[in-house]
């Protein structure tokens, strides 16, 4: 019997089959284009991620040797915001409008006025950015009006795909509330902000649980697919929220550690955190797949963003070196910069290369290099870079506990989950055990547990969690290094305070 | 009939035979290693650097293709602080200890406690640090009294070398007063000085003015050096007030401006500037070569320095691609900087890699990169630094008009000479146009005038520079870059200020 997960994310999809103890049976990725249609406007064609999605399954089926008939249910795990316009006879009416569009910028400055980003915090868990669906719902219907009258329904990328599958367009709680239209509190889309705004509730999809049947795979559906119709499609959720069930953090204690281009540090709590200190750092609460349980989210935006811009920038020669050798430029820098001591002889480095997000919130930030001198080389900057990445989710880590939050152990998973010295850093920085589950895809995962809840393969999401959970590797801190790093952390917090002004200056010429 | 300037610097030595109109005829040049006995010692062997010197005398005579006898006279420019003790029969007693070595720290404490800093610079003109001769001379006598005793006289490097050729010790003004042994209100050595630390006058040169005749080269010399005993030696001066004259900097107005390792704005003045704010600054007087004209000397001492750090560590690239094409790495650089915006894309670079020096005077601070984004790359970050370089020099000339120093225009050489696009910096960030002298060797050229007006081929001093002085090209300020750079100025000073107590704080770790 097997379970699947399927994640749509921003650049490309991935369709992963497990055993029921968690195992990756087979496993196949799709790449598709991002569209810019207009500077600040970022689209995803439906059509083009709909036909990268069947591809992905069929070839994961085909890898997989398995009948179709034993994959017993799947699960989408879905990038969050991004919603598809679809008219009467299910037809796409635009583009999907994704994340990181900046164009409702209006509509934000109208929202921000009719409620006041603290009201919207209290009732949604979220601070008022223009990123969310509800402002880009609000921009079409300004800007096209026509597409906004034709829509039956605005579907984010869960209940796009399980309609697509099942003919039943079903969020999850997890994914609902990253619209900025539901209610944390009443668990529900938000009537005051629907009615406020105009919009009506019919044209969002029914929520349901993480891990309810949605219903069996169509016959459209499993002719395009491969899928059979006797698989058994669930809810599953945001895909930060399924990573977070892949990766174990199912209650309060560990806190789920993603570290990509963007690095996250998410606890799961009891209740939703919406006091002023969150509201301020930006922290969002939001309902987890878990049922009865909340997680909340501190990212820093400027992760493997900045590694990544240290490697096409500044270590050619690394790059070369990784063709040759064959392997990846990250670890021949990190082999470099383990020989340099802690502190990366007295550098330090502000990673805000597009602004700072939780928990210091300030999109006029920048990146900074501290204390430069001549003995400091390519090792020294890499190492200072891996160093303030710590020393900023330390900071997020910090600001979480202040409210209250549990940290007994961070739970890595991402690219930077590969580099033993990153790793280890965090631990000794953050004096926080970190862990590596022993898990590729965390959020596929994350899904195919829900898809095997959803059908009684467990006997509940918490149990499904800690069938498969396994430990790959683990760092423990250090405390002499943690005691070196205690001086750097306080000098790296002052250095923020000492140039917020010069920040602001500089985004003002 | 030709004249010769001899170069005797820390790392080379430069034998340059020039026409009385200030063509160069003929050039060698010697490079000789620096000794580090001890982490921080730093030494020469007057030997070795002997040995060099007589070759590259040979060498420039063997290519001139000039009869030795023709060679009417020549003057030596100096390093400064770097002294040899002699003995009786003229056997060198210890190698030459040069200014960077940093031994001398408890003689320096016991300078200020004995006489204050401020005192000392009233004297000599010079701000205390653990560069200088007497320092050194104090040192000597505490940890190596036999060599102390044996001394017969302590030669700094003109001397040195005019008594090797001439048999007669003689130095002149501008390099005395670099021992912090010289009074300039008296233009004499400082009685009060020698008396107060027990050093007998006896122990120095005597001074003479600069283009003085020494006398004529020795039989012994000649024979080691291939000069004839005809050629009259006369006494030269401190490099940078040799330089300051090969470039024609020689009253009040144009700045002597070198960028080399180090960068140095150098204005000649009517009287020696023994204010606070110089002595705050850091910023020394000290006599010209040129009668009754003192030079003030403000500089950084990161310039070259961090660009060639930039080269040698994050541009790989570039210096590949200079093998390849013969072309310096750094036009190369330049190239790619000239097609990045005014205030590099909004980027800002603070030098100070090894400390900051005049104005700021700050050994804690170190280099800084504010203000990094995605869209940098190696050309933003290399016009960042060069505009750092052309901020700072702007924020040395305030310091010195604040003191009444009149600046006309800037008289640039030395390596940084070659660069299109830092020569416009400099004028387009100072709003002081820069001039490029036709002279390649301006503290050589500097020397041979000095011998040429010491045997009458000149009418005076100043007369012999406005004879060979010749404009290689100029570059005017432009008016509304000026005012782009203007505002970047102003936050690249609000940015040390801003810094200053982590800079402290880091310095502490």
């Amino acid at each position: 019997m097997y379970l699947a997960g399927l994640d749509v994310g921003t650049i490309g999809c991935k369709f992963v089959i497990f055993s029921d103890t968690g195992s990756v049976v087979a496993s196949a990725y799709r790449e598709y284009p991002l569209e810019i249609p207009k500077p600040g406007w970022l689209e995803l064609n439906p059509a083009i991620v709909w036909k990268n999605i069947v591809e992905a399954i069929r070839e994961a089926l085909t890898i997989s040797k398995i009948d179709p008939g034993d994959l017993a249910s799947l699960a989408v795990s879905a990038q969050g915001e991004a919603f598809i316009p679809v008219g009467k006879s299910g037809e796409v009416l635009y583009n999907s409008i994704v994340t990181s569009d900046s164009r409702a910028q209006n509509q934000t400055s109208w929202l921000e006025k009719k409620f006041g980003a603290w009201d919207l915090f209290r009732i949604t868990g979220h601070v008022l950015f223009p990123v969310f669906t509800l402002n880009k719902i609000l921009w079409i219907r300004e800007n096209m009006p026509k597409i906004y009258n034709s829509t039956e329904k605005f579907l984010l990328w869960e209940d796009y795909v399980n309609w697509k599958l099942t003919g039943r367009a079903a969020i999850d709680h997890s994914l609902a509330c990253r619209t900025l239209m539901y209610d944390i509190g009443r668990k529900d889309w938000s009537d005051e902000i629907l009615e406020t705004c105009g919009v009506e509730r019919a044209l969002l999809s029914e929520i349901l649980p993480s891990g309810s049947v949605v219903g069996n795979i169509t016959k459209q559906a499993s002719l395009e697919s491969g899928l059979s119709e006797k698989t058994v499609v669930v809810t599953g959720g945001h895909d930060q929220a399924c990573g977070s069930l892949g990766a174990g953090v199912v209650e309060p204690g560990p806190i789920y550690n993603v570290a990509g281009t963007v690095e996250c540090c998410m606890p799961a709590v009891d209740k939703p955190i919406l006091n002023e200190k969150m509201f301020e750092s930006g922290c969002a609460s939001y309902p987890h797949v878990v049922p009865g349980k909340y997680l909340v989210l501190a990212y820093n935006a400027n992760a493997g963003l900045v590694l990544r811009w240290f490697r096409d920038n500044l270590a050619s020669e690394e790059m070369k070196e990784s063709l040759r050798l064959q392997i990846s430029a990250y670890r021949l820098l990190d082999a470099a910069a383990e020989k340099v001591p802690k502190g990366a002889s007295k550098l330090i480095f502000l990673p805000y290369f597009t602004g700072a997000t939780t928990p210091n919130w300030n999109a006029d930030a920048r990146g900074v290099l501290f204390g430069l001198a001549l003995h400091h080389g390519r090792p020294e900057i890499f190492r200072a870079m891996l160093e303030g990445l710590a020393y900023e989710l330390r900071h997020n880590l910090e600001n979480l506990i202040e409210s209250g939050v549990r940290a007994t152990e961070l739970r890595s998973v991402g690219g930077g989950a590969r580099s033993h010295l990153w790793l280890q850093l965090k631990a000794d920085v953050t004096g926080v055990k970190v862990v590596v589950p022993d898990v590729s895809e965390a959020s596929s995962l994350g899904a195919a547990l829900l898809a095997g809840a959803g059908i009684g393969t467990y006997k509940s999401i918490q149990d499904a969690s800690k069938k498969v959970y396994r430990v790959k590797s683990s760092y423990d801190p250090d405390k002499s290094a943690s005691s070196t790093y205690e001086i750097y952390y306080k000098l790296y917090k002052k250095l923020y305070s000492s140039l917020r002004e010069a920040f602001s200056e500089l985004s003002r010429i």
